[in-house]
């Protein structure tokens, strides 16, 4: 049994266990620190003496393979049902020679350079992810992605004068801050908020105020005047006596008319704060690894569920190979299928859980990579990596965080949701890239439509085996979303879905570390 | 002569100019966008016909690098005399081998891993600088320069809740910024600065405040709660029912009082705001590239300048090779020594220029590199590059932008200027790193003193042929600083003192450059 567990371990190439607790952390008594919840792995010990039980996971996306990999770990025996040819579902990477069939029939065969590719769906991931634990545990490398950049831009239509051009970050930053400061530092100084602040604070807080807006001193009005270089300069500092060029800020009420600082505290979000990460090569390195680990022999591609019943002892999962219909039995099943999808698989649930599956709303996300022959952002705009922002319907604009100074990249040209993301959906892949030049020319001029060599667009809602970017829930909080929580008979669910980080892999993750929990527990519990 | 040149460009690796326009930008009409002073590199054309004149530079710091580079570019003669033995100057990357012995008699031998290193001097490059053409144009591979990071530390001493503890960045920017906006939309929406905001101007605001802050609406009294998990989770987000968990934003008084909003404009600087970039394996692989596309027969290291003479036709040099002094002669030279160095060299430079190289200041910065056995910041914290800032002697804590996830790493322990660098200056080096841990423990914890596999400390004032990190100048604007822009006789100076971006090797560059030029354009004059 000994040898047995090492070879396993060789195997998987396991040398450190996943979701080790902030320990240090706790004994400093930091406070605000998050902790990931507690998980401790099921044990192999636990299942000492008993044949193994044999668990069929539906879906291999992240969920499905963290079930998989946990349940081998510990033992298990499993078996996983993947309808696609690839591992990763959602996690996936287009390159050259990847081809795609979406369900309006459009065919798609991507023509990137080598080295060139673009992650369709997850593209980025917080320090603070259980995600990036498994990429340290099963050896995929990262390196950072650009999240912010001072030097991309925001773009807002309107009739300011920061309107329908392209600001820099850094511009934007220093104009709303400035502003803010200086109103704040004169009021606070007027005596406006005494009720609120003792003069202790409000000779701490007008402090502050100086560094954070660059403002003068009260003798100078705290006026902001932007000449400190932050908003950028129109001739830089340099040689001898160019001590640097500024233009004067743009005017208040144009500042807060445009709406330019109303993209900002998207960086302070707990998931989107930098730094992030992505794996070297692409996202779906994290699915090939997690399928290297657990072996190939133990998923098999093609395989779309078409029934899926608790009988008296068990599991029995139906399933089409082609054009056979096979069928597999097991001890338990963990469904990791998006849930709208799953509510239509044949199946002997009892009707609560399908109306819980059938609770999920789908949301759609669009994206187009588009690769040109020559880094024009970084050489002519200097922006290494990051998002610019727009009110245009492409809404994001991602220039690439890997290979800076090469000679080729791939921007991806819209990263939109719901409405905007239907538009683009329901447009040619062509008519699709034909638009989103168009807007793109808007923010970076005629230089955005010339010399592109390759694209691809991804309609999520209209791509088989998701019909989702991600789905939310009118509630998770008033039952119906609960029931899906714990198993129905032998039958258990996991996935982002059954998270409260949807759309993020770590959602997928934590989701099937409870799922393989509870299931284990259950098991030893029944000796 | 057109073979000739097209070996040149072979040999050196050219296949595009530094110092391109942003043309694309202005065709855009955007404001806002720094422009790099133009820079038209000297033209070998314009000498053709006429003997090559020989030029000495002195220095290989990355201003004598780039003259000389330039320089040989345009087709003339050159010869670099260097004191140490290696390029760069300031830009020193120190690795396990390297050896040196600073001014009080201290000797170092770093003993760092294979793979680990630390950039003693300059360490990130903004996506605005020329240093960033030069890596493209040399062939240097870049990776981002992790500057901020929200899950890094704030560490003030004081009295407060949040004092003389490790506070992340991300905690104190949600709880100085959501009472920003609480206490400016409050005093707005009272009416207090209706003075300055039209009723728009006070509806877009508070609009702006309600995202920024992050703050309840008017009815809820515009109550920043920290609530929204910006600040941090005490448990995180996961899996079925659970939420995440937040605690309570410290009070508004602590919070102000703590300081430790004064650090956030550090991120907001022309040189600093993110994102910024590194040499992959070190800044030094940015003057050997220099040294390679120049050729090491013109480079003569371990020659340290004794005199600096103008002649009638020309220049005269002397320098010590080891025990022997020797001469060179040149058409002019370029003198990229640090100008309180300069000023000591023996020359028949005329008073008023000693008096000018005299005046600039030295300053002085430390560093120390402790490189770890395990990556406990990015295991236990969850710290993937960035910086921690405190308020101790040490300042500034980084950790490594390089290797995330391998087995072991290099913290930069302190990065400090002035009196805390003298302070650890004085120290031997042994007594600097067991000061460094002491302080780098109130931080950190027990983990930070444990597992230390080698250390390296810098001492910029102390350090041999540098003898200050930078210096500054009393006034660029009053007449004496600008006797060095000009060349004295066949002798011109470059180096960053002699420019606006000091203490940056694109104020070496930017200098270099104007020397060049100016130089270029007496000898075609003198036609």
């Amino acid at each position: 049994m000994a040898q047995t567990r090492r070879q396993f371990l060789q195997q998987v190439g396991i040398t450190g266990g996943a979701g080790v607790l902030y320990s240090t952390m706790s004994a400093l008594g930091l406070t605000s620190v998050a902790e990931t919840p507690a998980y401790a792995a099921p044990s192999r010990a636990d299942l000492t003496g008993r044949g193994a039980k044999h668990i069929v996971v539906l879906g291999a996306g992240i969920a499905g393979l963290t079930s998989a990999y946990e349940l081998l770990k510990a033992g298990y025996k499993v078996t996983l049902l993947e309808a696609r040819n690839r591992p990763g579902g959602r996690n996936w990477t287009v390159r050259g020679g990847t081809v795609e069939t979406d369900l309006a029939g459009n065919t798609q065969r991507a023509t990137f350079s080598p080295g060139q590719y673009m992650n369709a769906g997850p593209a980025r991931l917080p320090q603070h992810h259980v995600t990036l634990e498994y990429c340290r545990e099963l050896g995929v490398a990262i390196e950072p992605f650009v999240n912010q950049n001072a030097d991309a831009y925001l773009y807002r239509e309107g009739s300011t004068a920061l309107s329908n051009k392209a600001i820099r970050h850094r511009t934007a930053k220093a104009d709303v801050y400035g502003y803010v400061a200086e109103l704040l530092a004169t009021a606070t100084d007027q005596g406006a908020l005494d009720g609120r602040l003792t003069a202790a604070d409000k000779e701490a807080l007008i402090g502050f105020l100086g560094s954070f807006g660059s403002i003068g001193n009260k003798a100078a009005g705290f006026a902001y005047t932007g000449t400190d270089g932050r908003r950028g300069y129109t001739v830089e500092p340099g040689a001898g006596l160019e001590g640097g060029t500024t233009a004067p800020p743009y005017a208040l009420s144009d500042v807060f008319a445009s709406g330019v600082g109303n993209y900002f505290s998207f960086e302070f979000g707990w998931d989107q704060a930098m730094m992030m990460f992505q794996p070297v090569g692409g996202m779906d390195r994290i699915p090939y690894a997690f399928e290297r680990a657990i072996g190939k022999d133990k998923i098999r591609y093609g395989a779309e569920v078409t029934g899926l019943k608790n009988t008296g002892s068990g599991v029995e999962v139906t399933y089409k190979d082609g054009t056979r219909t096979r069928m597999i039995t097991a001890d338990y099943a963990i469904c990791t299928l998006p849930p709208h999808l799953a509510a239509k698989v044949p199946s002997n649930l009892p009707a609560p859980i399908i109306e819980a599956l059938k609770y999920a709303r789908p949301t759609n996300a669009g994206k187009i990579g588009i690769e040109y022959g020559r880094r024009w952002w970084e050489e002519d705009h200097k922006i290494y990596g990051g998002i610019t922002n727009s009110s245009l319907d492409t809404v994001n604009t991602w220039y690439p965080s890997y290979n800076f100074h090469g000679e080729r990249g791939t921007v991806i040209g819209y990263y939109n949701t719901g409405a905007n993301a239907n538009a683009y959906g329901a447009l040619t892949p062509a008519a699709r890239l034909e638009r989103a030049l168009m807007q793109g020319a808007k923010m970076h001029g005629d230089v955005y439509t010339k010399d592109v060599k390759a694209a691809f667009s991804v309609n999520w809602l209209g791509t088989k085996y998701s019909e989702a970017s991600w789905v939310s829930w009118p509630s998770q909080t008033d039952g119906i979303y609960a029931r899906l929580l714990d198993a129905t008979g032998n039958i258990y669910f996991a996935g982002d879905h059954l998270s409260h980080v949807i759309a993020w892999q770590h959602g997928a993750i934590t989701s099937a570390r409870a799922t393989v929990t509870a299931l284990h527990d259950r098991v030893v519990a029944s000796r």
